[in-house]
């Protein structure tokens, strides 16, 4: 009876979307998982495994033995087949590529030889490769046999002898021929790709670029060597929106939610130390104006709001400029533009805001003194502020430098120091002239 | 000759990629461009006009003769043309839908009545149905026919006499299936679809989850309304990409590069001001402590170091949260230890901090009693700053407030006003034990 009922639950279980088959297999306790094991090939735990986050796949793999992970690791696509040993400890995954099937351990080496984040980590070999002299039919039969081991078949890619890539056909193009046609005549031989060496961020602009459900990638000679899907591209834009993030708030790598408190004040903690020792130039251009200071006390309240607006406009141009360069859409304006732009929205801000502090300090703090010098002091500022954070990051962007320095944190601390020199330098001349 | 030479040029302008071609289109002068009408026809000049970006296609539509544009956009997907005629004012819209062929043109104001970022208005008409009483045999000769107008054939919906949703199949299992394989039993009839309605961020999301290269959109009575490509989740993942950066730095709708400096000051310049108005608060916090500040004017130097800290502090917890929302990997690991993790990394950063400034105070501003107070404010304004910026934006999620407010800048805000707290409490309390 059991059996049965088990029999019928692998039924209903295999039925579902693998999506769906890793979600309930992540929620299921460790006996559960085990009963599970028993029931499901190690082909069939492929297709679950591969749905799974890489966090996940790393956890579980430890639980199961030796020859089901060989076993299912030879089912995997080599792309995730190389993710996942590679989050592995040096020995585990030498053993399983070791237990695996030659060729495939081969293609898995492969992958892992690539430096990260290139083409070459992240594409895969299943890929369907055509010679030009086939026939549609030929072609149409060739799939039938290889599409269950490939990632995609919607495109085919056309190689020579030498394995060099020449041309590519849809398989829509494919279907609406005439059966005897060659692929020779039907493929596009204007085929785009990328190197093996490319960085992941300019393979996924390129796919998004041309619409392209995949792009193969080749080596410096032309040949071709895997291809690199429509969802690893979205899985790579994702990646790279959290790290613009981590950049934009200083806390590179350590957005990962499933970092330790630990970890993520060790990764955080140099920014914060940095930016402080930054933050120490402040005081320092405080204390030269503490003269000034002394003679007007109530100077000191209007501190935070200073910094704070001219801050917030420096981050908003920061983020026109960031995502203007994410997207391509700021070469095409033209620098100068948007840096007057910038400079000119800033300006204009800052005039709003003068204006309603020339009201408001006076009616709540009673200065007319304090109210022109603050007022005076958020025009100049915002303006400034917004030409900072538009260039700094089109400085290190042309330079290469580290983006993480074009970064909220170390914008607004510059602006912080240009906004204090400008605040006490009015404020000390006006003085003067009392 | 001039006729052979533009019949040559014709010839390989039309075997470059779309995308390519509308590159070298949108860099012509306008003479060239009336003379590429000439040669091209509309049904190419729509390939061509799917691959511009909207503002161009708007702008160049207007040279077009009517006749011209009518027909191109008969050509047009129809998610394009609704995009692109919802660009255009009404009158000018209105006389294209009435030139067009009335199927199309209805299909268009479909889309076009659906509220914007919904399925719906994102989704586009030319997909493929099939029958469950087909063979495989005969659905690739229905899409020999219909290849050629479908946006894509790789995934092909079941439907029944009511043009309802029953199943789909993959054009993979299609080929590799027996030629008289009826359609009924190669489908899968847990097919995976999204309301009209549905948020357009929410369809990317289920798209991402299961790796889909399209997702089928339905009426409330599972009627087939149309599909959604996975080339358009892409953009949409990309708009929201540059939304939540809008939002956290407080420039929502500003970050777009084509906005004039008038148009971005408007839209940015109401943050900064209510932003400001929050900054009052913060003056009125250090007036309330101006005797304190008296006693000891060099504490008033270390405010902007304080506040800088805090705020660095708060935004790298706002970014863990705001990424682990976005991408769906909060929820699995409880809110309440998320928000213990950020505490503790608050304090163990706060510590460094702490350490590293009761050294440096003494040595460059000479005062022992200034360091222990800016070091006991850093460390415990770290600590707060991580819980504020952890908590806000997650309470906001819950309660489903505008986002806006989880950004940078209104945390940053708070966390001024917490900070000076802290500082003129613990330097008050530390002056009256003296």
């Amino acid at each position: 009876l059991k059996k049965n009922a088990n029999l019928q639950f692998r039924e209903e279980f295999l039925q579902l979307h693998p999506t769906d088959q890793a979600e309930i297999y992540a929620k299921l306790v460790k006996e559960q998982r085990q009963n599970l094991y028993e029931m499901i090939n190690p082909e069939e735990m492929a297709d679950i495994f591969q749905a799974l986050e890489l966090q996940e796949q790393k956890e579980l793999i430890l639980e199961l033995d030796q020859h089901y992970t060989s076993e299912m690791i030879n089912h995997l696509y080599t792309d995730d087949a190389a993710d996942l040993l590679s989050q592995l400890d040096e020995s585990a995954a030498h053993a399983l590529l070791k237990a695996m099937d030659l060729e495939d351990a081969n293609d898995v080496k492969e992958l892992m030889a690539y430096p990260p984040k290139t083409a070459g980590a992240i594409m895969t070999k299943e890929f369907i490769s055509l010679a030009s002299s086939h026939s549609a039919q030929q072609v149409i039969e060739q799939l039938r046999e290889e599409a269950p081991n490939a990632e995609t078949i919607y495109y085919l890619y056309v190689v020579n002898e030498q394995d060099q890539l020449v041309g590519v056909v849809s398989l829509r193009d494919l279907l609406t021929a005439q059966s005897n046609e060659l692929v020779q005549n039907l493929m596009s031989s204007r085929v785009v790709s990328v190197d093996s060496d490319t960085n992941q961020e300019e393979v996924a602009k390129m796919i998004k670029k041309y619409n392209f459900l995949a792009a193969p990638v080749v080596s410096s000679d032309g040949t071709l060597l895997g291809i690199v899907t429509v969802d690893d591209v979205i899985d790579v834009l994702e990646d790279e929106a959290t790290e613009d993030l981590g950049e934009f708030t200083a806390a590179r790598g350590a957005t990962d939610i499933n970092v330790s408190a630990f970890q993520s004040a060790k990764l955080r903690s140099p920014w914060i130390v940095l930016l402080m020792f930054f933050g120490l130039l402040t005081a320092g251009v405080i204390e030269q104006f503490e003269e000034t200071l002394n003679q007007i006390i109530l100077l000191a309240a209007f501190i935070p709001l200073l910094m704070g607006s001219a801050g917030n406009a420096g981050t908003q141009s920061l983020a026109v400029v960031v995502r203007g360069l994410a997207l391509g859409t700021l070469e095409k304006k033209g620098l100068f533009r948007i840096l007057l732009k910038e400079f000119s929205t800033g300006m204009m801000i800052g005039f709003i805001c003068a204006m309603t502090l020339l009201l408001i300090i006076p009616i709540f703090y009673g200065s007319y003194m304090v109210a022109v010098i603050v007022g005076m002091s958020i025009f100049c500022s915002l303006s400034v502020a917004t030409i900072v954070g538009a260039t700094v990051p089109l400085i290190i962007h042309k330079l290469k430098i580290d983006p993480a320095f074009a970064s909220g944190p170390f914008i607004t601390t510059v602006n912080d120091i240009l906004g204090l020199l400008i605040y006490f330098t009015i404020a000390t001349s006006l003085l003067h002239y009392l």
